[in-house]
């Protein structure tokens, strides 16, 4: 390990294990409650397709399934392009463990062109993040000190208090931390960097894991470089809790108002 | 094939081709401007693990990625249960032909418990199907017909008249003709009804396909078999055009409020 690397590179690093496949290693510093914080996981998915010799393109778009509890430790993951188009290259990504698949995911590459352009939705009215105090002392899992939190609304969740129960909406800036130029895999972490919605509506705590997530890239490299290390904006809510199961969709905007992507998940929950 | 078959059973019909392995063909009755409508290929995929005999639960989530133009004629699919566990299920498939991959699949499959439920969106206001006038003589694809429609908002794109450029929402009534029991696989298909957004926003012709779609199925088969064949509501706007894409999402509604299911897709568009 380089030790000079930024730690989200040394927790994405893969190293090469011969014809689509690649090696990684679970890291204790990006670590939840059990196993590794799931939006790492995406963002070494995405990594296998990324540093494939035969890529062609940006992401554009991100499936990953959480199949099995992740153990801490090695792991494997087999990136295969299953078909490359003139604008499109679509992936399939598993990653293994003890020969078992533990996440599954697909991903579409695609280069992007100068095409008309409108974001329809509005960058919300919020403070700027040097405004909003840091979240700091919260006793969470590893992976929530490798993120800088500024919460603005339906910051973490305090079972000690009781909700407002009337929506599931939370609104933060973020990055890494220690600060890092953002990039496709960071983003592609930072979409999954919101608290399971249920306990923004009802104050206690259940197990809830995601099931799936899906990320959509609206932003190009460049516009990516443009954002580099600054805070980016999140904002999250879920549209149906029932049957044990709630989705959650969410944005993550530049600070100067691009839309970078927009997320999806579906989150299992206990009871 | 049965006679007596809807015409969506017929084009969603697989026949078992070994293990885990399943063949179909093109339906003309569901054909798009080039191959089949996308709601129907992604309606086959689910229809393959749905039909495997080794399927557990109901599903909770697809997402289908549409790699390359499917050729009019024969097919096959591969649906292989990638991880079973005690409450979820994880499903790789891919549609073939000859010997390329047209698309690829992920689905998740899953029991439902009964739990805290809340719908946070709200059912929008809109008159009941029956006293919204029904689209007829329009110029479409096959698969239009296929479909009864009654557009409250946002109809069918009419080129010839501008349009007002400031949202891309379309909200409309809709189930199969003839009418028929919903099911997971006919909601499936209906998560794509909607046209390419940007005709919504920009009133010219342009190409314009889907890359990926992602459905989350809020509905058990209770809440379907209430629905019946009765019509759904579906809302669908986009978020973000540019750089030769977009997205779109949209929720499908039973006609007595129930949240059926939330979809989500990546488009492209030429210029």
């Amino acid at each position: 390990m380089n030790t000079r690397a930024h730690p989200f590179d040394a927790a994405i690093g893969l190293a090469v294990d011969g014809h689509d496949a690649f090696v990684g290693e679970t890291n204790p510093g990006y670590a939840n409650r059990i196993g590794p914080y799931g939006g790492v996981t995406a963002a070494t998915l995405l990594n296998a397709a990324w540093l494939h010799p035969a890529r062609a393109g940006e992401p554009l778009a991100l499936t990953v399934n959480y199949a099995g509890a992740l153990a801490d430790g090695r792991f494997r993951i087999v990136a295969r392009p299953v078909r490359t188009n003139r604008a499109t290259q679509h992936w399939s990504i598993e990653l293994l463990q003890a020969d078992a698949v533990a996440a599954s995911a697909t991903a579409v590459f695609g280069t992007r062109r100068d095409t008309w352009s409108s974001t329809e939705i509005a960058f919300p009215s919020v403070p700027a993040a040097a405004a909003v105090k840091r979240l700091s002392g919260y006793d969470g899992p590893a992976f929530i000190g490798r993120y800088e939190f500024r919460e603005i609304r339906g910051g973490f969740p305090d079972f000690s208090k009781p909700g407002d129960g009337t929506d599931s909406e939370t609104c933060l800036w973020a990055r890494d931390d220690p600060p890092r130029p953002i990039d496709f895999m960071s983003l592609a972490a930072i979409c999954d960097l919101f608290y399971p919605r249920i306990y923004r509506r009802r104050p206690r705590w259940t197990a809830a894991s995601t099931v799936t997530l899906t990320t959509y890239f609206h932003a190009d490299s460049t516009a990516l470089a443009r954002q580099s290390d600054c805070h980016v904006l999140g904002v999250a809510r879920a549209a149906r809790f029932g049957n044990g199961y709630s989705d959650q969709s969410a944005e993550i905007w530049a600070d100067d108002g691009t839309l970078l992507a927009t997320s999806f998940q579906l989150v299992y929950f206990k009871d």
